[in-house]
């Protein structure tokens, strides 16, 4: 299972399974002399942390994370920053019934043929645990982006109910459990979501992360895109299963007078009129605001029966009882946000690198 | 400029601007006794050529691709293959229009920015003739993958048109000059991409991939997820803007029992009874098609005016001459091909290294 | 503070000060379903540790080594190996003497101009505190080894002393503490060291490497030399300033007739009649055993009065207090071996990726 | 054949075989705007171009590099540059009579072990002829270094022969065809390279590198030290077998306070007393210069006769005839010179941007 690092400069090197005894990473590459206390870190996991309302697993884990290293007198060294969390929920249950079949969406039956063993106790590796991680390492990521670029991300569709755009207001996003940026389309969640949850079913949906005030020039003109980064790192979020930057897929539907971003001076700079491009042009950013759309599908675990086979070869049904999220696009939310601040820690030291 | 080498194991990195001496790159890494010639990788470049009908641009290039190392008596030897086409078609002509502005949709702008200096005859390192060598080096991942692992493209919308995929025939796909699947669709195509290139205009378009053969457990399940390579690999393609595995967006709109591929026993080996994952389960293989589709932004570059700037600080218009494509997707296809292939190929060594 | 990850497929990334909260790694890309506990670890921690001897720094520390993750009912899963050592003996004590200087020979300097901050509480992050986790790391690498694969080290200079190399004997070397493998040397080097200590001084040495049972066929030709990742990670050690494979320096003063390895059959199978290659011909391993000396410089620390600056740029004695190695070599033995392990497990995962 | 890649920020990797079509390397990561023509790269080449004493190899190349891209009017763009120099000597001659045998000290053996093929036309990807691209990537690495770092090799041993170091000119090496720094030790070294040609042998060397006016801060901590990836960059070229940083291995039989460089205050500013450190303390450049030896073993290939093996199995003996260098160590000086500069360029890029 190697794979487990992201990031060429900005690195973050992960570890832990849903009931081992700690989950935890490396951000390896941070900026020295820059103020950083568990507080900054803990505040996106408090976000994350599942159990804040009905509509997310009833899983309660304090996730209090501890830096480790790299830290010192209330400042970066330079050195590579250990962080951890203590596994405090990790319940000890029979877990014979899922043990022996795979439960479909899940990872269980590739996890299977590919290592002939899993760690089958809450998912092990495969376990959305494991984001915490991603987002304890992305709020290092801000601190090396400055107060100068916001990483901010909203949930735009559930199931079949998108928000009004008319209507966005990034304040009320903290307001509702959904992350909805739209205040009308709040009852219709929560109505839906209830429904959903109440017939053992699940539901899709879509996160926006938007990343204002990133300077031009992050990124790199043929593989190391800025959006193919942002690519990567969105669809490597458990769950996510489509990703578009600015227009995305409505872009194949245009033509290029529509789609192009045309440009005029104002106030003596250069500026953009649209920004269908979701403020990346060949790969590099545009100063505009980096606009990402990642599509999350239906929580897998259903409490309705499913068809799976068994590890010997036989048809088996199963039921998954617990604690579970009927949409697991909400707490995708934080999640993408981290990953968009990732991708963009580390495009600004890469850049730098290069350019300065 | 970094960033220009893809894959981990399989590596390819690659040179070259649209007007320069040549195009060119090193693929790394590949196994060794593998029967390899030219004709082996001149077969893909001509199918992407340009100027092979009136719906892709005119500019003309033989595109012949030399083997320059890394082949001895007609194998692979295991060391680095290098490929070269020499430019032929780089005509001396005047490019005082576009030196001194940014074409919008193109990256004249964030080159400029980031770099301070650009090769501006014919987009440079921007160009898509870039994509020539990924189309190359794709060839040799197909040898790497073997007869077992096929790797076919198909468009499957050009703006406002899509295919009726109960028509889809991949026979039919080299039969028309669109890679269109559905012999049905055609000439509302042909219709629509005559009516677009006399307006001056240019479409988006939706690529599909699809990977049968390809073994289960290829992929890792954090950050290098087989379906997240993809994604980076495809939103690397030049005018990419969005990508999609399995149901992809659509998974947002359904539940989870419309969405999870359940499992039977057949013939005594384990089934999926869909496959709405596009072939991909917690970041590694199961089996299935690995199934990608790609959305393509417009042909930045118009025959109708558009508004832009100068590199000095003016406001100006941009009307762009000669060879282009109205439909860039359609070139785009054996390119997302190629770059499925690559992401194969090196998750198979991948996947040898740690589990066999 | 970068570069703290080792190896390409076999990789090791690791943080931790001197007297931080605790040290640890992270070991990615270990095949699944290999048996592995504790005390596989800690019984390589152990050799290591200081204070055995009145030889070695008299720091005390149980350095007890906890598994986090990627261990499942006795074996690995594939899964990223989290491993942990508390510090439990950072005693606190006063750094004002070496807060605001520079100790001869050791990284403060460089550290403060390069990060302008630095843990200075035993040596945070250039303390030999951190190679511990080189330690673990490998007891987990000769795992992927296998038992057909033996690594073993020897002290075999120690300042002007020198082993008899007709009376190495590997039983020897577990049997004194200096891993010294004559025993008609250990006498001497005790009396010298104890000199060493007496008169506040320290000491070099010179430590050799044998890997033996190394399958053909590891390394690659350029700069992946199997020979040249060997250097590396030698040279990466604290206080490593010279590595050789094989003859190393003394090839510079032979023939080629005298250092070539001529070849014979012998019941069947091709055989060298010599070694002097140490084990690697064109950056591949030749089935031979693998050869490396690495130099170790004396101990930076002393009791008697050196020369240095301030950070406010005067001039000032130093004179180091407490707890240290008069040899440091004698404890890089451990460590040495460590890093030979890692480059062999990295590189037996790449060759499997390729020629298999 | 992996692994043909060195650097991370500034990367080169090449291809090529000695009688192929071509060889050639792609440097990435170069920062834009530096002035680059041919010349500037020729100029390295040429001093390293066999056939120019009857001291190196009489095989004549011209050796004439070209540019493919990432220069445009002059200066670099930043994107990846492509070069590559034809073969235009790899005469057609009979290898049957090496073929098939396994040539003492080369790597015929391992490549046939690992690879199961191997191009043996003059020595395939295993030639020295590889090092021209380093060597041309080194130039470019100069440039990014800019003016105030200078990387300057020289020959300090060949056989029993040492230069007298109180007679050290640099302005000597450039005037005598064995990069000798002592006017004292030409004729010695000459009379003893006519002796060793004449009686069909080789001989070893010692290279030594300085480069000065290396800004502090150049390097990482932990495993990425500058020391250890100058130590990586040595060894990985050809025929070399040692590597030193400062004392090196005479450090193994000094006390500390010999081999401690003391500082004082000089004009206001920090000045160490001495440099047996080699310029690197913890891994991070000091300011001082860095200098590194490389021991670089005698010529494998020998007119007298070897014993050895076929592949078949059989013993056999071999006789080298035609063009070898009878110390190999003369050309490898503008080689190690290069991957200095390589080590470098890249660590400066590292530096950039993580702490600027």
């Amino acid at each position: 299972m190697s794979g487990n690092t992201f990031g060429h400069l900005f690195r973050v090197t992960s570890f832990g399974e849903s009931h081992g005894a700690a989950i935890g990473c490396i951000v390896d590459g941070v900026p020295p002399n820059i103020p950083l206390a568990e507080p900054d870190i803990q505040i996106y996991l408090d976000q994350r942390r599942p159990g804040q309302s009905r509509h997310t697993t009833q899983r309660r884990e304090a996730d209090l994370v501890r830096i480790l290293s790299g830290v010192f007198e209330g400042k970066t060294t330079g050195a590579p920053i250990g962080l951890i969390i203590d596994n405090t929920d990790a319940r000890s249950k029979d877990y014979s019934d899922i043990k022996n079949l795979f439960r479909p969406g899940h990872a269980d039956y590739t996890y299977h043929r590919k290592y002939g063993i899993r760690d089958f106790r809450g998912g092990g590796r495969s376990s959305a645990r494991e984001t915490a991680m991603r987002v304890a390492a992305g709020a290092i990521a801000r601190k090396v982006l400055g107060a100068k670029v916001s990483v901010r991300g909203a949930l735009i569709r559930i199931g079949p109910h998108v928000v009004d755009r008319d209507a966005w207001d990034w304040n009320e996003v903290a307001r509702n459990p959904f992350w909805c940026p739209d205040p009308g389309a709040v009852p219709t969640w929560e109505n839906h979501l209830d429904m959903i949850r109440k017939s053992g079913s699940s539901t899709g949906a879509i996160v926006e992360i938007v990343a204002s005030g990133v300077p031009v020039g992050l990124g790199a003109p043929t593989f190391d895109r800025l959006d193919a980064d942002i690519a990567k790192a969105m669809i490597s979020i458990p769950a996510a299963k489509g990703v578009e930057i600015g227009c995305g897929f409505a872009a194949a539907e245009m033509t290029g007078p529509e789609h192009n971003d045309e440009m005029r001076m104002r106030d003596g700079r250069p500026v953009f009129l649209s920004n269908h491009a979701g403020g990346v042009l060949g790969g590099i950013s545009s100063g505009q605001d980096v606009v990402a759309r990642v599509a999350i599908k239906p929580t897998s675990s259903l409490s309705s029966p499913q068809r799976t086979v068994t590890i010997d070869g036989n048809d088996a049904e199963i039921v998954t009882k617990g604690r579970h999220d009927p949409c697991i696009g909400i707490r995708a939310v934080p999640v993408a946000e981290a990953m968009m601040a990732l991708v963009l820690a580390d495009h600004l030291l890469r850049h730098k690198a290069q350019n300065t």
